[in-house]
């Protein structure tokens, strides 16, 4: 009510499973379905809700049922102050908010997820503790992960045995599709793993993450298989540098374009500005990709209770990838990093 | 262009990345960032791409790069004409039709989605090859998870064995998060499986589908384990019987309202009427559920390469939920089922 007061809102429409979720315990997948959480000043909160959904664990707020013939937001309509602007969270899919439009629900519609997300960005004790838990399963995985490394393997088989990995030391199960690349396949960016086969000098870059109770993870590490060229091994340190000068750098009230910059300005000093191709890193919570980032063009400022990720990278297409990635956690005097797993160069033996 | 044109649209803005994957080859996971084709009757289509995506495989088409710490609106913004109205598919997010808005890109917003929805709900024949490849893998699958139902197991157990199962007979992999519900949990629509141990009597659910060359499929069996009382046979051979006769009703040219009737009178007859709670069926294609359902309130005719689930249901609360489901196709003279697993009650012994 608070972040929504200091946006001018009297009222909001959330429809983001998610932050739903966060604001009313329950998550549900409504898959093409209407599911919003409708909030006023006044308190006469509402949740929107299909019959075929279960929301025994909701409690302390109106539910609005609809049935599949009917339509969700004729339902929402009716609870609106249509005299006053209504914010909608920036996942409202374009189907609500037009119908919503149509209807005349509102004089003026603001995206008003800033009030959410803010509350999403700002991690209370209870979800420190489970993104730490988080990383930790994910540190232990990166070490199982690399004794996968072996002659002959493809990507795929490397990928496809994660998430029992994953299951058997705890988590949830895996927070997003690994990313496995072997060789010039890591310098692609969005590369998924295929039968690529391990080739000697290869580089084997794993993004991974996993989820726990809810919270998520996310790691990359770097490896070379059977040795590394000079030339690797340069873009690596360079990596490794600008990782962690940008690390050193976070303290509350740090703006998170600086720490971008730092990270930025080393790699382009050792002559690889064109080939660091994206920002530096984004926040991360109960989705692996949260609202905010960490950019030139961020205007955000490091406060306690921020997680988010610092990933520099380098791509030579056609060459090699290396891209080294922890989760930071913003405390009240500094910067925890999440995690431990070690970001040495770690050539694999044949 | 016809269709857009059929409704009146000259611009159109689609982001759903699978419609964009069935309009222009490319199938691309945007993640929070902006991804949209930009089409338009002269011509002069554009995809607005971030410079993350490797778009190698499109060919024919203008695309237009923005990176991160640019704003793709702005850059789609550019190439609209702002004197006519605007199609927009029913998924693009607020984020970024509030920020089309705020940039004045038209005079009006229409939800255009329909003429890609009306694309890709009539299969092609060699889209109507990939449905039969699916429903084809999902059968033998069923035959395979049918023998994980044994003394003890839990759901979970049976639900985590699925995905390697559709990997062994050829499946991309699973198309959805398989429904493994037994006794009381199958009556509960959207029961996850859980640590729940089966017991003799028990009702035990399959809702499951598999993706082969990016189509989908989804079938639902329901099976009985050591036992089945007279009321859970009564129950399922009431669903059994409404699944058939709406089945056999359809034909080009059917309201599909009228086969929801079909199904739906047949199981208030028999005393379970409110205990059917759901639509009859979806479309499906490139997505497990996509646009159009086989509902009371659906307007849609039965047309040629129409394809779409039709499972009616009977759930008990706190005793048993039976669901049978198949997908079909709608023919030039009729219907083709497109699963061949038995529907015949099927008591598993101990």
């Amino acid at each position: 009510m608070a972040e929504m007061k200091e946006m001018g809102l009297t009222q909001m429409v959330i429809t983001d499973p998610v932050s739903i979720a966060h604001l009313a315990v329950h998550y549900e997948n409504p898959m093409e379905r209407f599911w919003a959480l409708y909030l006023r000043e006044d308190g006469a909160h509402k949740l929107i809700a299909n019959r075929l959904f279960t929301l025994n664990d909701v409690s302390g707020i109106d539910i609005l049922w609809y049935s599949d013939s009917e339509d969700g937001t004729v339902l929402l309509n009716s609870c609106i102050d249509h005299t006053k602007p209504l914010g909608v969270d920036k996942e409202m899919a374009a189907r609500f908010l037009l119908r919503l439009m149509e209807q005349g629900a509102a004089p003026e519609y603001v995206n008003g997820s800033d009030c959410v997300d803010r509350i999403r960005a700002q991690k209370d004790e209870q979800e420190r503790e489970l993104m730490r838990a988080s990383s930790q399963i994910n540190d232990a995985a990166m070490a199982e992960f690399k004794k996968l490394i072996r002659p002959g393997v493809t990507e795929l088989e490397i990928a496809e045995q994660m998430e029992g990995i994953y299951k058997r030391l705890g988590a949830d199960g895996g927070s997003f599709g690994a990313l496995v690349g072997f060789g010039a396949n890591a310098a692609n960016g969005h590369h998924g793993p295929d039968e690529t086969v391990l080739k000697r000098g290869d580089c084997v870059l794993f993004d991974v993450g996993c989820k726990k109770e809810g919270y998520c993870s996310d790691m990359t590490r770097t490896f070379f298989f059977g040795e590394v060229s000079e030339a690797h091994r340069k873009v690596y340190e360079t990596v490794l540098r600008a990782q962690e000068a940008a690390e050193r750098a976070i303290r509350p009230g740090v703006k998170l374009s600086e720490i971008d910059r730092i990270a930025r300005d080393i790699i382009t000093e050792a002559g690889y500005g064109p080939y660091f191709t994206h920002r530096l890193g984004h926040f991360i919570g109960m989705e692996v990709h949260e609202k905010g980032d960490v950019s030139g063009g961020s205007e955000l400022i490091a406060q306690p209770g921020m997680t988010f990720s610092i990933e520099p990278g380098i791509y030579l297409p056609g060459d090699v990838g290396v891209r080294i990635e922890d989760l930071v956690l913003v405390t009240e005097t500094g910067v925890e990093i999440l995690n431990h797993y070690t970001k040495e160069l770690q050539v694999v033996e044949e």
